[in-house]
């Protein structure tokens, strides 16, 4: 290792403290940054050993064989938008008075406020209550119950907030089997996904549901499934990372379905629901994210995987699911994410990191594929270098590349995807998520959009599971 | 200078022979690709040296300031499309016999298959003759009027041919007081301007005319002017350069315009109008380009300026007007340009160099914007990296980065603008073109793409001619 010629003196590993000293003192000290695996937690680190990938160890080959058979599921997917129609038609096992919300699993008690505000838009919407106070008063009462999106293959942005009158996108991803849905962009503003749950939000939903949502289906029907992974790999080569910016795609998206459109509605309606997608620079988010989840369900279930297959937010818990640990979720506390502020905001009026459209960084799109989007810095911080910087990062903690979502500044390499618990265990390199930052008070909306990185705990969690699951104890 | 540190042995500076016979006797021989200012031609640097900025000489004084005023006029433009109108009611001296083509002038004899067959097919289109044969011998007989788009304030891809009775889209600088033209983009496959004129041509002429013309201005006027620069702006960050790549511009452009054309025109025309926005991902290229002519135009016949106004080709000459030569055209011979060719074709089968629209180039886009458009490597040739390098190459040749023109991949710099014939003179650094490459033959369509170099002699002639306008020899 020629680190400094013959000018060298000391080559310190590890804590940066013990090189002060010597420094002190006048010596030379290069300092290597360089943590144990599992930053030293011995059951862990033998844990990884016996998880690694191995063919002459049945464990090992079990794993190997796996998480081959997820990034096959992942990079095989097609996620195509069919329709669009009500939830309480289409969500499996979605009850009467069931809400589902994003994130791992919470009860009212413990929900943060832009969740409770539209859980009381969502009542009001759906007609349980007719006044705010009314419906805060049947959502404390017990007798709605409150599941996440993603136990019935939803996903919904910021709050999460899904009822049975609403209308959903429907994806289908027939070589894996699986259909996801989501709600509709609202837009920006007041919104039900930030808590708001004012006449003019009620007035959007209810519009959402009776003109826009049966006008998107109609076009659909004549124009036939959108193939939405091909429209996210257009995307990425047009400055979209596909979570917090969907300019491209929505422009792109918008354009293809705008003169089937004409031909299924009347004109004014038409008209209407052109001028609602020329507006909405999100409202491909919804679409990306169902595409998404649609990709990763058909990598979970597989005993021994150890890819990530999603990873969620519920403004008071971080969850993610894996694809060998079954339905558990894995939970450690939101943290609120790095940014930038909106004038007259900071992180003191931040809720914590909430939503569930981190669906994008599990499947190696979003805040994984930054280096597509370098303008989205402006938007949450940092510089065109530091896009880069993100997904070469990523890379270490993924399992493949997806070449059909090919990054032009990266030299094409395509999108690191499927996320290795065992490499960010190892590593200690957390997944980072790009995130718009809602206020932590209902309806106030978005004040912000940065960086989260997911907590890693989730992730040690997770990887004990494994290893319970497969009857390989860290310390066996 | 620590080339090489001990072991340097011998530096060549200049021509690369030089250094050979050291090397074949074992010396280490660095060569420093050096070149003398206007490749040692000696009245050309003398002239270069007394047209340098220069506060206390009259000459460079003047320069100076024109220049400065050059630079304000285009970065100063706001190009806004205003309306879809037939040419002969809006070009500013069209004659009733008269049919414009890309480039610097030339007579029918001269001219290349390509702009010879989209001639054919104007003649054809506005009922001058009947038959491709009576066509070709009308524009052989000398009673047409042959002249450039550029001389009317127009710009027109590939062969250019515009006659009176075709629709232009009107773009309106008003602060640089300029109005440009442009026809508007057929599509792919057999069009006009790679000199196709059979039936399927001349019935989509006929259609741009009767209905796209008249519902696109109708919409305008409902939506009001779209500003072009702002949308090139955009678009930059969405990874189009806006000359061989216009995606995001065509998609952001048909959907800010969708509602309006619904609201405007029958149903059936708003679908198909929209139809032809959705398949054609170079609509946006002849706006584009009439939004760089009005740019150019307004900082042109500024005497003593250097600043480089059109590039244009006409398929056997390629031309560029400078701002302080007034109307003069100076010409070199139209090279093919390096690129990748579609199955089937090769060099043999390309016509040099055509069309109008290396005045996207000219204003600091395409080519000069390829920072922004990593992806178009894979349409023009090379990698990602020579797309950043392109573009810095240009900042050497140029006198302004265009702020409002940020190249995320770049650092947010803006594009390199305003071309100092000083500059490209003294350095041999030629404009870089992206461009599409026409068949020789007429009507067969794009072979391909790539990069194209503007020849020098035009620019050394024209610096003479700034030199003798100014009263300033190369030997004074």
């Amino acid at each position: 290792m020629a680190l400094l010629g013959s000018e060298a003196g000391i080559v310190n590993v590890g804590v940066a403290e013990f090189g002060m000293a010597p420094r002190s003192h006048g010596a030379v000290v290069v300092q290597l940054d360089w943590r144990p695996p599992a930053d030293g937690d011995r059951e862990l680190g033998l844990l990884l050993a016996r998880l690694e990938d191995d063919a002459d160890d049945p464990v090992g080959a079990q794993v190997r064989a796996a998480n081959a058979l997820a990034v096959e599921r992942i990079t095989s997917a097609r996620p195509m938008l069919v329709g669009v129609r009500p939830a309480s038609e289409v969500v499996p096992a979605l009850g009467p008075r069931t809400i589902l919300h994003a994130g791992p699993p919470i009860d009212w008690a413990r929900m943060c406020g832009p969740v409770r505000g539209a859980i009381v838009g969502a009542i009001l919407f759906e007609g349980w209550a007719v006044t705010p106070h009314a419906a805060f008063a049947l959502a404390n009462s017990g007798t709605v119950r409150f599941e996440p999106c993603h136990d019935h293959g939803a996903v919904g942005p910021m709050a999460g907030i899904l009822s049975p009158s609403m209308p959903v996108v429907v994806v289908e991803n027939a070589p894996g089997g699986t259909r996801a849905f989501a709600t509709m962009n609202e837009g920006l503003g007041q919104v039900l996904r930030f808590g708001a749950y004012d006449a003019e939000v009620l007035t959007r939903l209810r519009w959402l549901a009776t003109t826009l949502g049966p006008t998107l289906d109609a076009a659909l029907q004549l124009h036939g499934p959108v193939d939405l992974r091909t429209l996210i790999a257009q995307a990425l080569q047009m400055g979209d990372e596909c979570h917090n910016r969907n300019a491209a795609a929505t422009s792109l998206f918008a354009r293809r379905l705008a003169s089937a459109i004409v031909r299924t509605a009347p004109a004014d309606v038409a008209a209407q629901a052109l001028d609602f997608l020329g507006q909405n620079d999100h409202f491909f988010l919804n679409l990306s994210m169902a595409a998404c989840k649609s990709t990763m369900d058909a990598a979970h279930g597989i005993e021994g995987s150890t890819v990530v297959t999603a990873m969620a937010r519920n403004g008071v818990d971080f969850g993610i699911r894996v694809s060998g640990t079954g339905d558990a979720w894995f939970t450690a506390p939101a943290t609120v994410p790095d940014g930038l502020y909106f004038p007259g905001y900071g992180p003191d009026d931040a809720n914590p990191d909430l939503g569930d459209s981190a669906i994008t960084e599990t499947r190696g799109i979003g805040g994984f594929a930054m280096a597509a989007a370098p303008a989205i810095v402006r938007f949450v911080g940092g510089t065109a270098e530091d896009a880069l910087g993100y997904t070469r990062e990523m890379q270490r903690i993924t399992l493949a590349h997806d070449a059909d979502f090919a990054l032009p500044p990266l030299g094409f390499v395509g999108t690191p995807t499927a996320i290795d618990l065992r490499r960010v265990v190892e590593s200690g390199t957390a997944p980072v998520i790009n995130t718009g930052i809602a206020h932590k008070e209902p309806g106030v909306g978005q004040i912000g959009a940065g960086i989260a990185r997911a907590p890693l705990a989730c992730f040690a969690d997770a990887l004990r599971e494994v290893g319970r699951r497969l009857n390989v104890g860290g310390a066996a």
